[in-house]
Formats: C-alpha cells, sequence, structure tokens
C-alpha cells in the first residue's frame, strides 16, 4: 500500500480523500493554491505545497507544479478528485512517466472516453445501446429523411462542431425537419465555420441514471448499482438519489450488466460512471462514461457500505476487488443534496465571501461533506459548491423527512446558498413520487 | 399518531427527540430552565416553555410544571428522554392521570424494575440466570461459609444497606472469609447503623454486555442486538460498541432470548435495555434493565437501521411492532465515544464555558449527535456531557479507524474535553482485541 498519497484538487472533495487515506494509515499531501492557504483540505493534510496563483491554470490545472509537489515531498500516488486534472490523459500519462501512481484509470481510457464520438463507435461495436442516430455526417436533406423514418421522431439535427448544448434543434415531425434542415446547416456554417450535421434521437423528458463501476486490474468488473441524477439545471446535477424508483430488480440488473460491459470494453480499471438516459418507456441509452470517481459518489456509499474512494486507492495500489457482484448488497436509500454558495434568485449567480455562522444538522442517518467552517471564506476563483449534505434512511420516504429535517437545521450565515431551493424541490409531488426528470428543474424554475 | 409531544430534558438527547418528532410530523415543546434559554433544544423546537431556574430539582425534575407545560402547551405526550424524570414511575403515573401519554413502559415496570432486590426476585422467579448468591440477609459466618462453597470463590460481601460501591468488600477464599466476615458486619453497623449482610459472587473482571429491547402494546418483543459498554469510569460508560466482540451468533441468540423473558417477565412495553455481565467463560448474569432510551442507543441504530426514538413513539401512541426478529439484521460496526466537557487531568473535573471555536468532525460513516454550537456557553448546572461522536463502519478495524480520524477532526475551543483521552484509549491494545473489561480504564487511569 502507498505510504503518502498527494491529493491534486480542493475543496470538500479534497477533504473526502484525506479522511479515507487517514482511516487506511497513508500520509496526505495537499497542494493549493495563493488564496487557498486558509482552505479546510491544507489544515487536514499532514502536508501541504502551494502550486501557484488562485486561478486554476496556474495552479490545480498546473501538470508541471503537482507533479513537482508529488516528487519533492516523496509522493507515491495522486488522487486527482472529480473535475481539474481528473479527466485528463495527459496528466495520467505525465504522472505514469515520472513513476507516480495516477489513481484512476489508464490514459487510454480516460482519452477514449473523453472523445465521445469514438466513444459511441466503439460501444455501438460492443453491442451497448447508445442513442440512436447518424452514422456521422448528415450531407443532405434527402439523407436526413431517411435516417428520421430509421430512427423516429422527435430528433435532434446537432453540429459537428457545437457543444456544450450549442447548435442543437429539436425536430419533431418530417414538415419541420423540411423546413430547418439547411436552415441548420447555415446557422452552423455562420456560427462555428462548419456545417457539417450529425443526427441523434430526441429522448424526449428522460431519466439521467448512472450506474457506480469499480474494476480492478485482474479483470474483475462490479457495479455498485445505479443512482438518479435527474434534478439538473443546465446539466449540473443538485439532488441525487440511490436507488432509483424508476428500477425495478430486473431492469437494475439489465443496466448494470450492460454498464459493466461498457467498462470491459475499454479494458477500464478503477472507479467510474456509466451513465444513460432512460426514457418513459424503460428503454435506456449510453452516454457517457465519467472516468473518475463522481460528486454523487456518497449516495452509493451510503446503500452498499463500501467506501469508494478507498477501494480506488486498493485498486490504484494494485489490490484485487474483495467482493463479487453477489457480496453488493443495496440497502435503503439515500439523497444528496449539494449545496452551493449562491444566489438562487439572482440566476444563481455565486456568492463567495465570508462565513459568519455556521451549524450543520446532525444525527442518525445525516452525513455531511464538506470543506467550510465559521470564519472562512470562499473564494471566487473556484466552483461554488462548498458541501454535499446526504441522508441515508429506511426507505425513501423516510430519507426525504430526514433531508428536509435537516435542511431545516443547516444555518450558513454571512453568504447565500441554495438551501432553501432544496427544500422546495423535496416538497414537490415530481420529487416525492419520485418521476421527475432531467427537464423538471427547468421547468420548475420558469413557472 | 400524536400531533405534540413535550420533550423534559434538555442536551443531546432533547435534540435527538426533536429531530425523529420533525421526521414523523409531530411539533415539538421544549421545556427548559432559566439557564438553558439559549440551548440548542430551545431553538429547534417548535415551541418552549420555561420551566423553573436552573437547579434541576426546580426544572427539569418538577414535575408539576413540566405537566403544566404540557397542558398548556395542548401536548399530548410526554418524552422524557433520559436522567431526569424517565424512571421515576410517580411521574408516569401523573402523566396517566392527566391524560397525557408517557413515551415509556407503564409505571409498574418502572416501579419494579427500579427496586433491585424486588427485580432480583422477579427474575429468579422466571429462570433469568442473575448473579448467584444469598437469599436475602445472612446472619452468621456458618452461613456465609456454606454460601460461599455453593456458589464458588471470589465473593463480595454486601452490607444490605450500603448502595453505590460503599459497603462491599471482596473475598476471594475460606481463610479471608473467616477472617472479615465479623469485621465487615461491625463496620456496616458503624457506617450504617445496620450489620445486615448479604453475599454475591464477585465476577470478576466481567463485560458489560446490554441488551436492546423493543416491546409494543400486542405482546411482541424483540431485541436488536447487543451493546459493549464495558469501557466505564465509576460506573459512567465513556465509550460503547455493537456488537461485541466476545459474542458469537449462539450466544447472541441465547442472551437475546434471555433478554426478551426478562422483558415479559415484567410485561414491558416500549424500549428498554437489559444489562448482563458476562465472565470469562461466557457466563452471562441479568444485573438490571433500565427502563427508557440509554445514552448509547445510537450504536443500536446504525448496526440495525431501526431509529429507536421513532419507535418508542409509534409504541407510546399504540402501534404494532412492524418487524419480526427475523427481520432484525445486524450489518457492520459502529463505536460511540461521549465526548463530556471534563478536564482529564483534573481528576475529570466538569469544564463548563463559552465555545470559543468548533469544528465538528464528517464525512463517509460519521454521526454527531450534539447540543453545542460556536458561542454556546455550557452551564455548570447539568451533566457534564455534551456530544455523542459515533461512527459506523463495515468491521470493526475500520470503525476504530474511522474514530480516529473523527477525533482527529474534531475541534472544540475554550473548554476542556475528553476527546485525547477517548484517541489514547482507542490505541490501547485491549481496546484494539476488544477484550477490555469493566476493570480496564481504572487500571489504565492508575497506570
Amino acid at each position: 500500500m502507498f505510504k503518502k498519497i498527494l491529493i491534486a484538487n480542493r475543496g470538500e472533495i479534497a477533504v473526502r480523500i484525506i479522511r479515507a487515506c487517514r482511516e487506511m494509515g497513508i500520509k496526505t499531501v495537499a497542494v493549493f493554491s495563493d488564496i487557498d492557504k486558509e482552505a479546510l483540505h491544507v489544515q487536514m493534510a499532514d502536508e501541504a505545497v502551494c502550486i501557484g496563483p488562485a486561478r486554476a491554470k496556474d495552479s490545480y490545472l498546473n501538470m508541471q507544479n503537482i507533479i513537482s509537489a508529488a516528487i519533492l515531498t516523496g509522493s507515491e500516488a495522486i488522487h486527482p478528485g472529480f473535475g481539474f486534472l481528473s479527466e485528463n490523459s495527459k496528466f495520467a500519462k505525465l504522472c505514469e512517466e515520472c513513476n507516480i501512481t495516477f489513481i484512476g484509470p489508464s490514459a487510454e481510457a480516460i482519452e477514449l472516453m473523453g472523445d465521445k464520438a469514438k466513444a459511441r463507435e466503439v460501444m455501438i461495436k460492443n453491442n451497448i445501446p447508445v442513442v440512436p442516430g447518424s452514422d456521422g455526417k448528415v450531407d443532405s436533406l434527402e439523407e436526413a429523411v431517411d435516417i428520421a423514418n430509421k430512427i423516429g421522431f422527435p430528433i435532434m439535427i446537432k453540429a459537428a462542431a457545437g457543444g456544450g448544448g450549442r447548435g442543437i434543434r429539436i425536430v419533431r415531425d418530417i414538415d419541420e425537419l423540411f423546413k430547418v434542415f439547411d436552415m441548420a446547416k447555415n446557422e452552423a456554417k455562420n456560427a462555428f465555420g462548419d456545417d457539417s450535421m450529425y443526427i441523434e434521437k430526441f429522448i424526449e423528458n428522460p431519466k439521467h441514471i448512472e450506474f457506480q463501476i469499480l474494476a480492478d486490474s485482474y479483470g474483475n468488473v462490479l457495479h455498485l448499482g445505479e443512482r438518479d441524477c435527474s434534478m439538473q439545471r443546465k446539466n449540473q446535477k443538485i439532488i441525487e438519489e440511490a436507488p432509483s424508483v424508476i428500477l425495478d430488480e430486473n431492469l437494475r440488473k439489465k443496466m448494470g450488466k450492460v454498464a459493466i460491459d461498457v467498462a470491459k470494453a475499454v479494458n477500464y480499471k478503477n472507479a467510474g460512471t456509466v451513465e444513460f438516459l432512460v426514457d418513459k418507456n424503460g428503454s435506456f441509452y449510453f452516454i457517457e462514461m465519467n472516468t473518475r470517481i463522481q460528486v454523487e459518489h456518497p449516495v452509493t456509499e451510503m446503500i452498499t457500505g463500501i467506501d469508494l474512494i478507498k477501494e480506488q486507492i486498493r485498486i490504484a495500489a494494485g489490490e484485487k476487488l474483495e467482493y463479487s457482484q453477489e457480496d453488493i448488497k443495496i440497502i435503503g436509500h439515500a439523497i444528496e443534496c449539494r449545496i452551493n454558495a449562491e444566489d438562487v434568485e439572482n440566476g444563481f449567480r455565486p456568492s463567495p465571501g465570508k462565513i459568519d455562522f455556521l451549524h450543520f444538522p446532525g444525527g442518525l442517518g445525516v452525513r455531511i461533506d464538506s470543506c467550510i467552517y465559521q470564519g472562512y471564506t470562499i473564494p471566487s476563483s473556484y466552483d461554488s459548491m462548498i458541501a454535499k449534505l446526504i441522508v441515508y434512511a429506511k426507505d425513501r420516504k423516510e430519507a426525504i423527512e430526514r433531508m428536509k429535517r435537516a435542511l431545516e437545521e443547516f444555518v450558513i450565515e454571512g453568504i447565500k446558498t441554495n438551501i432553501d431551493l432544496h427544500y422546495e424541490l423535496l416538497n414537490q409531488k415530481e420529487f416525492i413520487e419520485g418521476t421527475y426528470d432531467t427537464g423538471f428543474l427547468t421547468r420548475f424554475l420558469h413557472r
């Protein structure tokens, strides 16, 4: 086992990783930017190294400085957390070259999954269900009509050079397709300098369901059940839960098997997440694989009793998985609310600043993963997530009641947060019934 | 179900009960003494009523004021917590007379179990193993020798009028018995004005093992496994864990059955705890039953997934237990450290005062049941326990590591606490092996 690990991250995930290391008897090295010298992860780690100015590019994304810090402190491994360099295959490769274990999958797996078109191709080859669509570019209206007839409306026509939600049109019938195809091509040309288009079936109001995967270096791959992450705003998840009400044991088994197949198709190692869209009929489609630990990993930990960060470290150290698929038992229900320092009523604008008073909820079934303390000043330079409030209970009903009372207990003064929004969401019929889809939050906010 | 419950207590247990009520949709009424008006339970409850001056006798033990507060606020039930009036049969009776449900067993069961001699008698009648000894008074040395030969050395000769550890002599062989019997009688005469003596087998370095019981009004009685509470100083438990390393499945079943028999023998209702001493050979002896929720109830909640306070409320409201014995599954391991405001190095003197800085541990498997917040002033009038730190993990080894890292994270400034002592105890060989007995902590402190 490693004697010392450097954590190439900040915030609550850095704290989370330090906790796991400490329980394993592994020394930790925190890295921090100028502005983060008072941060909790810096105080908690055994050692801490400043890696540059506040701007992420100069510090948390500065591969050379991070590698230097690892070498300087004699760290044998680097845990990248999520965000920053966690899905950067160059960084994974650089670690390898420097004889430092990157706690995550191989650079090849990261690279492949990072290229969405390539990943789609590999999945199709491996009989993984993907969102139906064109094989590559669609040049003419004629071609577009053919494909649309094959996969059925509604469809999305997407600019190949677009991204992040830009360059996408939803088309609901053949008349509309006739009307907009050339227009969309022209727009793409103007916006991106490239009029290549491709077509995908538009999955209407889907559930975002993802499976947690663990894979060791000996070909053992497990899934730890699903997470329902359909409560999203602009593709940012804000509430996650496990298990999902829309999966029965049969569908869970089926999707779990596919998730394992996805991991096996790319020779995946370490913890990963296979994301699916599930439509109203229970049909599911692979969308992507996240080749790192996820923000929402705690809900899986609560219902399985497995410490995912420890498993990541063990796998990276070359250990075999201690469990087989049959050992994984899903018990109870867990919900996570992401607590963000933001001003919900002013367009979710970040609300950094000093925490004048802080009181965390507690008691049975309440878990806090956080990086804040009373007197701490949240910098404006980074993501606005400051805490994850996770509850665990014997069933979903109790978990909702527990989350509500925990949110009531949570006091943060000095900054604005989304605590009240969470409380309101938990009281919505769609949430209570569990039927909310990825469009729910947007619809809710525009009511 | 009740619409409103008054909580006749303070501190963390009042907070604990408010949390359960809130999750059940039940309104809560806090009561408080003059000095407690800034207390957390007062801030958290829906209503709060001042019931008198700081002295417990005038407030938290003032039955009339508490009953008045209940009537005034329209509370349908009273939860007594632990300590204070929780094992006062008169109070239970008074509630009944005022048509307020006392959340606990009947006044008769409280009264019977409160009378240790009577309880012993009833247990013997019901074939419950008790610590072997004389049936009542032992008048002569001859009689003493007979009994000692029957039950085996070592024995305790106890002054019937003694108590609280006074008037007890441990006798290890027959010669010593000859030497001290008359002396002990004389001492008892001088100390208590009564030379009546009785004899009990002295269980050397026993384990204190207790079973959690739940019993409804329909004759259903369950046990929820054991807690090992052998880490004690002057009969005060400071660390508790579940399950105990000294119980195998067989002994657990056997003791569990006896615990259920104890409850049935007194027609017990609600949550209760049956306490045993277990000797080095695995023989166990009933010592007493606590007719209330215990400080250490969280460790049982963690390993069974059952919210004991909710069960208490449901049972008191006349509901049937939802579980059968087969449904109770013990999974993982839990440890509780009682965090006291005390100066360990100065004879464990209470250390009340203002909390200048507070930072709770968090993360996976960490639960805090507490009544403190940054800026709060701990009064000197009450018990020094200010928080319970509970950890849960997949096995005992991980639970110990988790507790150690949680203790490391715990920061309380402004007062003295026993956090460092806990950390030291968790590092002791006897704790790590799980073999520590009720004498361990005393021996440790006198090293």
